[in-house]
This record gives structure tokens, sequence and C-alpha cells, in this order.
């Protein structure tokens, strides 16, 4: 690993710490997926074994995450409709508004189905997430039915021209729910609740990696520390 | 088995026999699910077998007509994305305008993705599944994701207070997709196509059992015999 990527580890590490020091004592947290909510339950375990929290319960957006989680001693609970006190999760693209494109890591599903549910939804990420509009650099996955997939992707090919098919090798990639992910292009300018209506209404679709108006607040790890930007 | 029901079996066929006559030679066929489809399939296969149509490939709404079709001598393919000549297929209820509501049998996601794509959906049913609005003596179907089900169904219950899990004996049933289905209520008065959008947008569902302005014409069984509706 070169100077400047061990440096970005230790900042996204960083934002991670100063999204659990928002954690407090008997809260119910949702826990992410990914390189980054790694950091993040990994010292919510330690706050639990050095005593600095407690009575935490953690609702995994993954089954990785869940096993993580168990591993560093954090109790886990399926998810059930009582709110979480607070969720924390890394994402694929910011936008300024903090509205997000997240499932590039295929967990977008039961990401969104958690985390809508907590009070708070606290993002940490390294800066190259940081975009000024979703779509700029970034595919949106979309969560598919198997059956008839190819018939989904032309519909949504009539908007949504750019994109194909997530594949792992030679096969198309599977879902933790048994869906595939059709990876669109979005174009340079669009309204983002429109066009996550059109996609989640289109017949096949499960659901978008468009996370509208769910995050509270960011800490973005940059090469000149972490900084904190709030909806 | 009563001589009413009986005879509700011979006109049932009768109907299914009045859709197949639609079918012609080298035409791509939508095949549906249920006790009244299977007549239909029965009915293309003696038609084959006798040569009185050829060239005919099904495409199946589930694995169980799939395997009826190949044992009656129907060529079986799996759904792509060229349109189908013509889909026959059973419905739960059947609105005067030809709306239906179907998936009391479970397939309304692999139906809903064939028959889209059929240039004519036909229908074939008993009397009892006239209703002058739909939801008058059906519950709708709505396929969700396992994940976080609990939740969904509270989303749903939102608006649709009405309703309950599917079972199979103690356990969730559980569709060919891997999901849930939510058997809801309809209210007395709605908007159909208002209806659809906000139960397909809302978050963990996959799809519900409401087909628009899909069927073209319905055969009828009826103890006076078989009635025909057109769109």
């Amino acid at each position: 690993m070169s100077d400047q990527a061990q440096n970005l580890e230790a900042l996204k590490k960083e934002a991670a710490l100063k999204a659990v020091a928002l954690v407090q004592s008997g809260q119910r947290v949702g826990l992410g997926t990914g390189s980054t909510a790694k950091y993040a339950i990994e010292e919510l375990g330690r706050k639990l074994r050095d005593g600095e929290l407690s009575g935490i319960v953690g609702v995994a957006t993954s089954n990785a995450s869940a096993d993580l989680a168990r591993e560093v001693g954090i109790p886990v609970e399926d998810l059930d409709p009582r709110p979480l006190d607070i969720a924390i999760d890394g994402a694929d693209e910011i936008a300024p508004n903090l509205d997000l494109i997240k499932g590039l890591g295929g967990a977008l599903l039961r990401e969104k189905l958690t985390e809508v549910q907590a009070r708070r939804l606290i993002i940490i990420a390294d800066h190259t997430k940081i975009v000024s509009r979703l779509g700029e650099k970034a595919p949106l996955p979309i969560e598919i039915a198997q059956f008839g997939f190819l018939s989904t992707v032309e519909r949504l090919r009539e908007f949504l021209p750019g994109g194909r098919l997530r594949m792992t090798g030679a096969s198309n990639y599977v879902t933790d729910n048994g869906n595939f992910i059709y990876d669109a292009q979005l174009p340079a300018d669009f309204a983002p609740a429109e066009l996550e209506r059109r996609i989640k209404g289109t017949l096949g679709v499960v659901d978008t990696g468009l996370f509208l108006c769910m995050a509270e607040r960011a800490f973005v790890a940059a090469p000149d520390g972490v900084q904190e930007l709030v909806r």
C-alpha cells in the first residue's frame, strides 16, 4: 500500500471513530456494510469491551457485517419494526445535500430497509466519494428480479440507456435477496426523487441505490483531515 | 364433486377451449398458472399433437405450468425480451373494465412479467370471479422482500390496514422468487392506477397482483354458458 493509500485508510478510520462517538449506551445501532463501515463496527466493539458503552444492540445490513459484529462482541438482532436510534454506513457517492448512491457492495436493499428506520443516518467515507451531482463517477445500482431480467433491463434502458448487468466473472451477480443488479449510468441532469419513483415503479425492479433525504450528516476523510457535512 | 361443481369444471374447460382457439400456428404463447389455465395448456398440447397447430412455443409463468406444458408436448422456452403473440391465464377477480386481481396462486410477479409482453392477454375464469369493483371478494396479493418484511408490512398497513401475511401452515409462504406475500384488503373506493403506484413505490415491495389495462378479453364460464367480455 502506498503512503497516500495508508494515510487515506487512517483517515477513513478516523471518520468512523467520529461517527461512533455519536452512539450512546442502550441504543439500537444499524451496522453498515463495506470497508469504511468495518472500522465503525470494530470501534463499536472496542467501546463495548472497554466499558465506554453498554447495552448496545446491532442490526446488520449484511451477513458479513453481522459476522464481524458478533466477532467483536456486539449483540446482533434481526431488523424488526422498532426504530433504530442511529445507523452508520458508507456510501459510493455523496451529493452536496447528502443524497447518496449506495449499493456498489450489493447490499442496497438491506441497507435501505434498515436505514430508513434509523432516527439518524451517519455516513462515513473518504473524500473521493464527494460529487457535485449523483452519478458523476459511480453507476446507480438497481436491484431487479431474476425472472425476466432481460426484459426488465430493456424497460430500464428506455430511460437509462447507459448501463449493464453486474457480473461476477462469467455469471450474473446475485444479491443476498436472490436478485440481479443492473448498474445504470445516470444522465447529466435529472430530478432525483422523480427518477427514483420512475425506476422503483418499473416492472421487475425491487429497489434502487438512491438514498434521498436519508442521511443526517457525513464524516468525510480528506488528505487534510476529517470534514463534517450536515444536511 | 357435486353436479354443479362438475358442470362448472366443464364450463371452465369450455372457456379455456375458446381462448386456445385464438392461438395460431407459429405463435409464442404465454402459459398461465392455476386450475383454469391448466385446461388451456392441455388443449394447446392436444392441438399440437393432433396437427391442428404447429410451431408453437410456450413461455410458462411457473415451474408447475412449464412441467405440464412439456408433459403435453409443448416446447417451452424461458422468457426473453421478445414479445409474446398471446398469453392465456386465469384471474382471481375481474372488474367490468377487465382490470384484474391475480396472485392468489402466488405466481403474480412471473405472471405479470410474462403477460406484460403479450400482444393479447386472454383471461379464462368462472363467473364467481366477476366483481363490480376489485377487492370485493379477494384480497390483493403484494409480493414483498423477506428481509425486514415486518417493517414493510407496517408501511403497507399505513394505507392498507386490513390484511395479513400469507402463511403455509406455521411458516410464511415463499414465492418462486424467494419473497413473502402480504394479502391486503382493498378499501371500498380507490383509484386503481394510483393505488398500484403507491404500493409498488413502497420500500420493500416487489410487485402487486393488480393487472391494470392488460387483459384484452375474458371468457367467463357461467351456469348458462361461456360469456365473452372485451375491454
